[in-house]
């Protein structure tokens, strides 16, 4: 179906992209632009928190018509919380790089990442739009990768490449996680790159990939002000059946959301949860977010504590899903824990202490949905970060 | 209205208890009993978590009728998730406990706080349930207060001394607090005696009381299989008029909910929260809780952080209570914080370093209703206490 490459990047077709400093905050990457040297259809998809910050606002009208062509980024400054300010500086910012790209400021999804309620230094932005068209190189989507970056220690990028009917195209999807720098909100940014094109709304296909990855990940429980997933398609490399397309996105949108659980603030392990068994998703959703937000259910993993007895309350606070306590199982790793005897405490404990991948599997015995659930464990380092690491 | 005593302990008439140790876990008070004179009318309110404990089960049975005469606790086990065995242990305690004390085991109320899964010590209890009648001590409810502490560093009590038309009388209120040792689970436990009666029923007066404390309280938005609060009056000193039992014990309770907040695992500040000018009770609740459960304003406040913007995020995730950004106010301290200049970021730092109890006021101006929260801040410490702490 899909095949991965690991060692060598390979870039869609027709994209090209700039990463530089100009000076935000400090001397790493903080500015970017994606350009597709042909319109691109797209799909977008945006935080639901009620305070958006200003380039959502200006993205949701840039991107409804679902035609995108260059994607600007900024980093350490998210331009939330600005008021009316907030927007012209976002326009702004599409308007001048428009004009130095030479395509309507409508075709311009912007975004950035980093403290709330900071004024953009716009200056600094727009100096800086006005010298992208010379220094766009081909591909370099593993640079903007790095330049999205603020608490993240990695870089996070998945591709596919799939067979068309023209030859050969690339999906490639970056993300920056959902970490925190200074007095910073968390973000989560992702953007999907491709040259192949589907005879299909792409609506539907990414938020049906989304609701199977992101939407399925928490690392603390705050919705940030500013999450983003962008998919765009200038399909410069052909066509593809759309179930083809699905299966690639799906698991590109998956390997990322592990990579930003893996990558969350002060994370030791990566937790995968399974709900199985459950009679909807709407009832997985809420107990599997209820386990992976519980800070009890997070700590016993972190400290290795065999306290199967915390899964059990995370799933009794869920009021309104009742689960008779004997239909419950708890499989952690590959131990039911439930009543567990001594000798399995002390299994289960080592599982969580010798493991960075963590399973876990929840069987609710309501219906036959099962769904899968990310996130990491939690720290005392995440409390530094978010305590002291500030302004 | 009400007087508080701080200096000596003031005992309602006709309470008599006895607070030991018996070995459940370490050398700590673990067992305790509660004992009236005289059947004492009666409102209690469990849990909501879907896997209360057996002595939740049991409890609520021997409650029903809306008479207690006597409480029996143990500390170091919740007697949680043990199936039949679990009910048959709280069920057999009540009846030997009835048999030593001479009164129906429908009149007794059992409770249990500490590890989850884990089977009672019944020989234990039922030994030292044999031999209650003859250490019974009149009042000592302090001894109680401590006997019932977990993870608690404090006892927690509060009591009002009202006139009554028979000269004068007492409430008074002992709690545990939403803290965990070792692998237990967080329970909060709260008993509140009094010799005054009131000439109307008890619930509504509790469940007044209670929606503005304990309903009002998150320590980790966990919520345990244990907690219980019961209030007992016997009379024996006399009647009051509703309204003054009323407000005496609404002081009580939001007394021992800040010791709650302030005791809370790894705390070093009491955070109290009003949000003002909100339309609805459910309203202010659902913003209240949103912030005070955000691991990221709770870590701001611990590091002095002057992270503003980490309010406005969780007042824009609670997704159905849409608040006009420009109508938002956020006061810390003294300081209206929202878009704030330099110097007063640096007072607000300043003003969240410098004291243990921070008061906060959130203002939705959607309506007239104020409602006050309380919690802690979380630190470093509530991660290792939870983590490495354990069995």
């Amino acid at each position: 179906m899909s095949l991965s490459f690991n060692t060598t990047y390979v870039f869609p077709k027709g994209f090209y992209s700039y990463a530089s400093n100009i000076g935000i905050k400090d001397s790493t990457l903080d500015f970017a632009v994606i350009y597709s040297e042909k319109v691109c259809k797209s799909a977008t998809m945006f935080t639901q928190n009620n305070y958006p910050g200003a380039p959502i606002i200006v993205g949701k009208d840039h991107s409804k018509n679902g035609e995108i062509q260059a994607i600007v980024i900024n980093s350490k400054n998210s331009n939330v919380a600005n008021g009316q300010k907030g927007i012209k500086d976002a326009l702004e910012t599409c308007q001048v790089l428009g004009e130095n790209l030479g395509i309507s400021h409508n075709l311009i999804l912007p975004s950035s990442t980093g403290v709330i309620g900071v004024p953009l230094p716009i200056d600094k932005i727009l100096n800086a739009c006005k010298s992208v068209k010379q220094n766009l190189k081909e591909g370099n989507l593993d640079q903007v990768a790095q330049a999205i970056m603020t608490t993240d220690t990695k870089e996070k990028i998945s591709f596919r490449k799939l067979k068309t009917n023209l030859g050969e195209g690339v999906i490639y999807g970056i993300a920056k996680g959902a970490g925190m720098i200074e007095p910073n909100m968390a973000t989560m940014l992702v953007y999907i790159l491709t040259d192949i094109s589907v005879n299909s709304d792409l609506k539907p296909i990414l938020k049906s990939s989304v609701d199977k990855s992101f939407h399925c990940l928490t690392i603390d429980s705050d919705t940030s002000t500013s999450d983003t997933v962008a998919l765009l398609s200038n399909g410069l490399a052909g066509e593809i059946e759309k179930e083809i397309f699905q299966t690639a996105l799906d698991e590109i949108c998956i390997e990322l959301t592990k990579k930003i659980a893996r990558d969350g603030e002060g994370a030791t392990k990566l937790i995968e949860l399974k709900i199985v068994a459950a009679k909807s998703d709407l009832q997985a959703s809420k107990i599997g977010k209820s386990i992976l937000n519980s800070p009890l259910v997070k700590t016993a993993i972190y400290g290795g504590d065999p306290n199967w007895g915390r899964f059990v309350m995370a799933v009794g606070k869920v009021f309104d899903e009742v689960i008779p306590f004997d239909s419950l199982k708890i499989k952690i790793g590959e131990l039911e824990v439930k009543n567990a005897n001594k000798d399995t405490l002390s299994k289960m404990s080592e599982y969580l202490k010798s493991n960075e991948l963590i399973f876990i599997e929840v069987s609710l015995n309501t219906g036959n949905i099962t769904k899968t659930f990310w996130s990491c464990d939690f720290t005392e380092e995440y409390i530094k970060e978010n305590a002291f690491y500030t302004t």
